[in-house]
């Protein structure tokens, strides 16, 4: 095992892997335009109302945020700081904690989210569902599992 | 199967993809944050060096260059600029097209390629190859191949 983790990848394991992380790099592009032409939100828009949509109170510490979103808290603050000129969110001291900041979607910010899912979830299932051969769903879903527990994520859990 | 292709993903199937996607960007980014501080390149730098690396005289077309790792031309040119800078590649003006611009690998590149390129393999294996069940790899090898031609991806071969 100690041998198996010290070796390098062999040349069939590195293939699988520039493919892998290709293509969900380009899925990602795709989805991205796919959604800015299709709906006012850019990509980032999208997964801070996402984030938000699911919270209670449809409400997050900013810190919070930007742990599920897995940005630093210098680009989520500035993008937070254009979602809020265009009406997307609202930011409010946080009423526990005078260093908090409280983000909260708006009635503007939950109307352009549930008009921009549509288009985004039918574009997920043409680029990414329809892709798949026949029960590989769960192909997908025990490796991804498999990723993620070595990666210790899914801590939240 | 247009009825299919017409209706959104399952909640299932919008887990399944939201795990993928999220791990892929999650592996993205501990791999260049593992780059970085292991050797003296970025994921960028590592990039152009690796598409310079695999191509005849290790010299690319700008414009191929850009098409192999799924840049803007904007992009590209301002990060080529910096790595000149440093000495990590050449520009020169193409000998049969006006307005062509070679990019060279230069000696410099050449080494920090080489010295960047153990530990970065070394990590693909750490948090990818070693995180596979047994058998998982061709899984994962018909999976994205599946989605590469669903994505009209491998038009070079």
């Amino acid at each position: 095992m100690n041998e198996r983790r010290r070796a390098l990848p062999t040349r069939d394991e590195l293939r699988v892997w520039r493919n892998y992380i290709e293509t969900a790099e380009v899925l990602r592009t795709r989805l991205a335009a796919r959604l800015q032409s299709e709906s006012s939100l850019s990509s980032g828009d999208y997964q801070v109302l996402l984030a938000l949509s699911e919270a209670k109170l449809e409400t997050l510490r900013s810190s919070e945020l930007a742990t599920l979103i897995g940005w630093d808290r210098s680009r989520l603050s500035h993008h937070l700081g254009r979602m809020e000129k265009r009406g997307l969110i609202r930011r409010t001291a946080c009423a526990d904690d005078v260093h908090g900041v409280d983000v909260a979607m708006t009635e503007i910010g939950s109307t352009a989210f549930r008009a921009g899912s549509i288009p985004h979830l039918r574009a997920v299932r043409e680029l990414f569902v329809d892709a798949l051969p026949p029960d590989s769903l769960a192909q997908v879903d025990t490796i991804t599992t498999a990723l993620r527990r070595h990666l210790d994520l899914d801590q939240e859990s």
